[in-house]
């Protein structure tokens, strides 16, 4: 499927990690529908992923950026419209990362130093990515931005701890700057809650199998993929949805407004 | 703008009144996507507005159909898959009235039985093409039903009176399908909450000029127009969004998430 | 526990069936708290129920009215003025009733009368006892007005079919209402949506066994009580909530922004 | 009005300045409703504000308190223990700062530095309060934590700024630490998500008096008082509202579920 949807765009893809990446099969998609892409990572993710890979089949620059970094972020905005010749139409925001949960530390003995750090690179980077492009003027008008985030940021699910939070503070930034830059450039920016995903961050968390199981039990439509949340990302991007902005977006497969699935009550039978 | 987004697909669309209408935009854009459909209204609709010249633009058949009548409903969809030769991929359900808000009827002065002429109308109506397609298996696997709703929904406008109320079981009856069709034929039904519109329908509602106004200016990208609904549709009914289901989904340039606009504080000084 | 919280105020219990009736312990409790209450009933529930028994206690006279007829409701309200010699405080709407689930007719295959009847009795009758009280001007200022719901009006619990949709609409009221009535005589009116709770009513759905003791295990405090409901409605009777209108307040142990519980992951092992 | 609802009961209060404060007004009523509390604020509020009048009124310890420092509030939940002889009943949070709305920073152009600072105090405070409590175990069963909030959590209010991104971590941590002391020991945790109110604290930010005059019109009530909104905290800490817990609850006339009012239109209008 690929319908030039994106046709002379240009974006910057934060995050692509490995093939299992939703912002990697993102970016595969936003080439397909006729988009030039930069693509961006921390430096440490650079080095332990395989992003060349995914340069050279997008015919892409890697710039290095840590989002949390003011200079880094500004180096990569100004590059890459010295690579596009002119500014940038998307962004794909998908960064985040508890240092809480990867060091075992459970929601009620957290470490603060870590939720901070968390949180800056979880939540933060996004202001900072957006506050960098404002400040720069880097996107042109209706320019759409797209931030990754997951339903605990409206419900509890244990053990997505500090994650949440994060997530909630992300969404709240989405909307507070898709505000100011929507009334002054006509930019829109948006959240995309996507069902659990089996990337190879997701896969840290503990129970995680479990909880996929369980999630695609209360779907209708069973747990959205990856691909499938690339080809959507696309729409985001694309002309088709100027006037959607300031929203989160479930991409779930109908898991965010069903109380409880005949299937899961049946699994729980004795 | 035109991407064969909807190449091979078929539908039907309810409610195209004249071409102030959305769901007249979304027929023609529908077809320029690539789509055949099939063009319904309530006889009366039909005599009143200006459906052939659509039907001639859209190389459509039209076949009347009272959505509140199961009669109608039938014969519709049988037709119109004997017209496809086959299911049916996407419906448009743009349908409301009000017989208080007609007759003036103040929201504290309701007469019942206009009441559930209404709802049946605008909200039963939905739950009533839905069950018949559901029993005649009409659509097709990843079929596509958009609703169009307004935020009253969720907060009151005053103006928009007892039609709140049925927009809130609309959109309720969306979410509950949507489980039901999404489990059995992965059927996803969503409904867009548009910003007010300038239809002839729309224009009946008081005060719907000072509201419009209103509604511009809490906009951060200002209010969404007919066209721009229908663009943002062709995506839902397209298979870039397939696992988004049991949304309501605002297409408003930002409406439902300001709290309140600095024009909006400026109009109000003094 | 009592604290003359409702010393002097008077008010309407509309709903109890029986001891296992919400209406029915909110009753009692009122009066513990210091009100005096009327009692009030469908003349059917009347003669099934135990209604006297709970006058009795309370003291209270009964006035049977068919919450769907207009004439039941106007003397309704003009007897309990004159026996209370006064306007009145408070009123609780607890009244719900499906045709298509009673008759066990499946979501897919509603019967449309039955629907109409079904909205009539759960949803209508909140707009129709607010409209007359309006009318005769019968409620004090600051008066307070609660109705029962559940949280299927959010998202889909299969067996609770078209209740979902009068619920919705039912909360969709409650807000439109109490727009007009603040605005007009400072009435609030809200909706408590309460756990499962297994009252006579509540019984009849299918599958209920089950599904109480899945919300049992999503609810990080378990399931709240009919008592506790009682005790609950007591506080926005009160004066100390004098400015919470319009809201839908889940009273649910937390069930309702619980993504899920250590607990149900645990009981779908395998 | 006192009703001996919080008879026995044993209370901290963070955040009482000065006589404007919601906090103040809730120390005094939670006193007169039989309540005993301990008084804490943060060493340098407490030197600009004028707490030992209340700390006199109320017969109350005051406690110094940083509640960005663990030590401190180690200390504070341990000499309250001490002086109360055993362990705490109720909490509440009433803390906020945005170092970058105080220093006139835009939204676009955030110091970061001063955004994690007003994160510190005004989210993750509290997170470190429950986490402090819970490590100590120093709440009883069904004891109840109330921290206040405010709307711009959901929607955006531009000169709230940062804050706003504050006000949803704050919501986001009542709920994840409402679900695990829940599960743990019956406590209940919500935030209030209360009218603009003019405090000492709330003065400062700009454009505030306009912005009251706009919430006053919209809301069908009017605005809620800050003593209003001590009353509203007793109900929460009482034992009549048990099962509400991870909830937000609006305390705001209405505000929150109005779209728009028939006077917000009128001021609009030439």
């Amino acid at each position: 499927m690929a319908h030039n949807l994106l046709q002379g765009k240009k974006g910057i893809i934060f995050g692509a990690l490995d093939e299992n990446s939703i912002a990697w099969k993102t970016a595969v998609r936003c080439v397909e529908e006729g988009a030039q892409i930069v693509l961006t990572n921390a430096p440490i993710a650079l080095r332990m992923g395989e992003i060349n890979k995914l340069a050279e089949t997008c015919k892409a620059p890697v710039i290095p950026a840590d989002a949390t970094s003011m200079d880094d972020l500004s180096n990569l905005f100004t590059k890459s419209m010295e690579h596009f010749g002119g500014k940038i139409d998307f962004v794909l925001h998908s960064i985040g990362m508890s240092v809480n949960v990867r060091k075992g530390k459970p929601y009620t003995d957290l470490d603060y130093d870590f939720f901070h750090k968390g949180l800056d690179i979880s939540a933060m980077s996004l202001h900072r990515v957006l506050q960098t492009a404002y400040k720069l003027d880097a996107l042109n008008e209706w320019g759409s931005v797209v931030a990754l985030t997951y339903i605990a940021a409206q419900r509890v699910f244990p053990d997505y701890s500090d994650m949440a939070d994060a997530k909630s503070m992300l969404e709240s930034i989405s909307r507070s700057f898709g505000y100011h830059y929507g009334v002054k450039k006509k930019v829109r920016i948006n959240t995309i809650s996507q069902s659990p995903t089996r990337t190879t961050a997701g896969s840290g968390v503990k129970g995680f199998g479990d909880f996929i199981s369980y999630a695609e039990k209360m779907s209708p439509l069973g747990n959205a993929s990856a691909d499938q949340c690339a080809d959507y990302t696309v729409t985001l991007f694309s002309d088709y949805t100027r006037m959607v902005t300031m929203q989160n977006l479930f991409h779930d497969g109908g898991f965010s407004f069903t109380g409880v699935s005949q299937s899961v009550i049946e699994s729980m039978g004795e």
